[in-house]
Parts: C-alpha cells; structure tokens; sequence
C-alpha cells in the first residue's frame, strides 16, 4: 500500500509501505475512511522538530476495523471506529480521571495517512458507532478524532460556562473547533481573534460573536472594551507561542481559566505576574478519549458540522501539496482521501 | 498611640504613632482586639523587598468599630467585626466573581499591628458577628482574616474534593491552614510536607495524614510511593520559591489542580513542562473575603480551631521579638496582645 512518510524538512512523500499487521494482541487494523494533516504534522515537516529517521506520518483517523488482536474484545471486524491520537488502556487511574491523554500506557498514534492502521490499545482507543455512518459526516467524524477533541478539551480546561464570556487566541483549525466547543457549552459571548477572512468567517458560522484581527496589546485593548474592562472568563490557547500565551494571560479576568492546547514552543511564564494576574491554566494534550462518545453523538445527531473545518480535500497521493498548503496557510486543514 | 513600625531592615519598632481618622466616607475605625504577624511581614523585614520609607505593619486584624464614614451602612460601631487583608467594595465584577483580592478599587491594609486601625472600603470588607464573640475565640477570628484565608484559597484553587489526595507543600502557618482547609472539604488524605516536629504535630492535629520529611526528588519518590505512583489529586503551594513550585507540580496527577498562594519570588515556569504534566494552576493573592462568613460560622460554631497556629503571644510593644522568632522560625506565628 501507498502511505505518507516524512523523510526531512518539506520532504514528505506519498511511497510504498508495509501494510500494517497486529503486533499485539491488544492492537486493531481499520481499514480508514479519510485521514487528514494535523497543524503539529507542520512542527517536523518545517524541520522545527528533529527528523532523524522517516517518519510515517498522521494520527487522526476513523474507519472500518478488519482485523483485532486476540485480547481485543469491544469492537470486530466491520464496526465503524473513531480513535484518539493518544492511545490509552482507558482503565489506568489516570484514564478513570479522564486524563487519558496521560494513560500510563499511552502511546502516540503514528501511520494514519495510509489506508490501513495499526491501533494499539484498540479496546481503550476506539469507539464504535451503533451502525456505518453515511458518508457525507465522514469528515465531521474524523474531526473528532483530534482537533474538535483537542478544541472541544481547551473550551473544557478554560472551564466554559453557560452565559460566559469566551476568548479564542488562534484561528487555526483547533481555535475555531473551540469556538464551536464553546457555542455548544454555552457561552454566551465568543470572542475570537484572527485576521483571515475566511477563518472569520468560519468562526462566526460556529458561533463567534465577535472578531478582533488586532493582536499583542491592541487586541487587549479592544478585549478589555468588549468586556467592559473586566476580561474573558475563559481563554482557550490554541497557538504555543511566546506572543499568544501573553496574548491570553492578558485578556483573562482574574478567576479565568486558561485551557492551552498549543504545545508551547519558548513559552516562560514569570510565576509572579502569572500569580497577580490570579489566571488560572490547564493545559496539555487532549484527553480526547473523554469526550469522544459525546462528539461522536453530536456529529451523527447532526448537531454539529466540524468537518467544515476541512476546506481543502486531497487523494492521499497529493499529500505533499496538503502540507505545503496548510504550511502557507492557504487551507485551514487538508483531508486525504483514500 | 503605640503602633508598629518598620524602618529598615530588621529594624522594626513599636512606636508612638498618630491615631487614625476616618478620611473617606466609606472608612471605619476599629478598636483592634488582637493583630499579630504575617509570613508576608518578613520580607520587607528581611530586606527582600525596599523599604523606602517608614511602614505602618500590620494587615491581620479583628475588633469592635468604633466609628463609621458617613457612606457606611452595613457595619456599625460597637460591633465586632473581622475583615480580609485585601479591602474591596464587594460589588466590582471582580468581587461578584468571588475574586475580591482583585477588586476594582483594591487596596492592602496596613497599620493593623496597632491598637487602632483605619479599614478602608468599610462596607465592601468588613464582616459583622450577630453579636460580640467570647474572649478564646479571638485567635481563631483573627486567623480567618489572612492565614486560614489563604490556605482556605490554595484548597478551593487546588479544587480539594471529598475523598481526594491532597499534599501541602510547606509547613509555614498558611500550609497548616491549607490542611485544616483540606480536611474542612472532606479530602482523605493529607499528606503534609514538613521537618519540623512542631509543625508536624500541629499538620498531624488539623487533619494530616502523611508527613514527608523528605524535599525534592527524594520528596516526590514519597509522594509516588504513597499514592501508588499516580501524584495528587489537589497540591497546595504555600511557600512561593522555585524549590517549592517544582516540588508542587512534580507531586501533582495529569488533571491534578495547584493552588499556590506563596508570593513566587524567582519562579519561571517552562510552558513545555507543565503542558506535559497537565497539571493546572490557579494562584493568587487570596480573595479572603468569598470565604470569610463561612470560616466565621466555623470558628463561632467551634468546629476549627484555627488560633492554635499562634504559638507564641507577645504584648504589642514586644513586637520585634515576634518578628525574630518567625525569622528564626522559633515561632510559627506570632499573635500581639493589645
């Protein structure tokens, strides 16, 4: 089969891999739907994280299980799944906490943009739809596999409330999922920054109700007007740069929570003015697994439309224009076909 | 009157000192019947933070008002009163958040280490008894005005729950607090950090159940070790230094709240690090006044018995030896007679 490996800085290539086979008996094949570019396939590809080795690339998929490991029990062969990018046992203490994004067994799914996967942790990782979803939600449901979970994660850390006012630092493809989140929670104002049009656009259609392109203190300004100077309830970080968690500090009212799901890239945080600020932070990788029954529901209860978030669509083959169209920001986020 | 001064490092005098004047309508003049020293007070006394000009010390206190401001309605003289170290008008959109410590017209108190103190925003800050308290309440009354306050705050930030984990990282008056806190919010177990006998046995009376000599990694090997390597639900922080942050997060579960309300002096947080850890963080000056009611009710009602953490009574004019036995740590806290 034809799958996509990173060989080095901007050298990703659609080649001939080793069709995956069950390693443990823990482990699953799907055979995937549609698999997509992660904003954090961007980190290596720019040659910001070390490629020592070629690396098969993606972890966010769904599709159809064709073979289980023998210790596999919750789902078989022609079931519907949708996985985490954090495989987990789902029974650890702290996937019981709902923190399985930390599971001592966790391991980062790797191979997804291929037709075929392997899922460690297949009875912890995937959940099964009741029947096959039709086709059109394919992309929405792929979504939840990580970044409407990993949106839907910041809106929960950030502690969204019914009524609540909610700043969205970022308008990549998991800001807007958290804008989305933060809609279907509740809050009654959204604030999101970003200067692209079309992710404005995407933003109010999931419930923004206000944009600010203005950034560093000019958007604290304009936050703290829109707020009558008291500041957001909750701020969901969805970027990792030095400028964009001063960006959030700055606009939370003192009380807020901070959900921070961008890994931080030189992120120092002076204890001192973080303490005065009284902004409270959770951040980290996705407990995805934790909500993914919910966002599976809301998806096949056509509640929800993340799959929009995908505004550029290639065969698997062209991965390597997906990337590099994600990388200019000319797409929000590319799905592969299969 | 005699009030106590600071002039310089370790140079703090009890002094004759003007008495205070209401000088804004919504000011109250209270008759102090017990102040004492906070943790807080040595820094300036130690140099640490400039002292650029003589300072009234002294942000602790209790007692009867004696007069009102003319805006004063809630509070009137003759009755026994217990405000927050942080003065507030309690109806800002910061204090209706319950974050009075951030208060829109915030001020510190100062001069209450004297027999008569001016508390500004009288209304917003001061709390009333149904009617005058019995004479061995007036420690425990006191302590709800900062240090059970404070450690009252690094629970509820820390988000203790019933059943739940909790350590306290320092053994200072405001951790002993934090575990009376934790213990008040019905966490089973406490695990105390301390090697000192006398604030392990005072830790083990409020409601520890653990006591960790042990610091650093050896500290967090204990930790793991008593919680079958999973880390604490809830961490308080009480100390404020690099040594004691790094412990708190090393010791906290992926989902695990700190709440830290040691003033951090040298601590920088690695954005990368604590995202990993997925603990959250919540800090602060403590918005003492949320809580002062309920802590009232408690100590009224004998159910705490929060005065115990003053060790040592001395009369005002001997303050200065208060200050060095807290310096030397021959003292936990130092209460002054009036």
């Amino acid at each position: 089969m034809r799958g996509v490996i990173l060989h080095g800085p901007r050298d990703v290539r659609c080649e001939e891999v080793p069709e995956p086979k069950i390693l443990h008996p823990t482990d699953a094949i799907i055979r995937l739907s549609a698999t997509c570019i992660c904003g954090s396939d961007l980190w290596p590809f720019r040659g910001l994280n070390d490629v020592t080795s070629p690396m098969a690339m993606g972890h966010e998929y769904c599709g159809i299980v064709v073979e289980t490991g023998s210790a596999v029990t919750s789902v078989k062969p022609g079931q519907f799944v949708v996985g985490s990018f954090c495989l987990s046992d789902n029974t650890c203490p702290h996937c019981k906490f709902g923190f399985q994004s930390s599971c001592e067994k966790r391991e980062f799914m790797t191979g997804a943009q291929a037709p075929l996967a392997r899922v460690p942790l297949a009875d912890g990782t995937l959940v099964a739809t009741a029947e096959l979803p039709p086709d059109d939600l394919i992309p929405s449901l792929l979504a939840t596999s990580d970044v409407l979970g990993t949106g839907w994660y910041a809106a929960d850390a950030a502690r969204v409330r019914p009524g609540g006012t909610v700043v969205v630092v970022g308008d990549g493809a998991v800001g807007l999922m958290g804008v989305l989140a933060a809609k279907q929670m509740g809050a009654e104002r959204i604030i999101a920054m970003s200067r692209h049009k079309t992710r404005q656009e995407l933003a109010l259609e999931y419930g923004a109700t206000d944009i600010i392109a203005e950034r560093g203190d000019a958007g604290v300004a304009r936050i703290k007007e829109l707020t009558k100077r008291i500041g957001a309830d909750s701020v969901l970080e969805c970027v990792g740069t030095k400028e964009s968690m001063t960006q959030a500090v700055q606009c939370a009212r003192p009380g807020a929570m901070i959900g921070y799901v961008g890994v931080p890239h030189g992120v120092q945080l002076d204890g001192q003015s973080l303490f005065f600020s009284q902004a409270g932070m959770l951040g980290g990788p996705a407990p995805v697994r934790r909500f993914l029954p919910h966002l599976m529901d809301l998806v096949l209860g056509r509640k929800i439309n993340p799959g929009k978030v995908f505004d550029l669509t290639l065969p698997l083959a062209d991965a390597a224009e997906g990337y590099r169209a994600m990388d200019e920001r000319r797409a929000i986020k590319t799905m592969l076909r299969l």
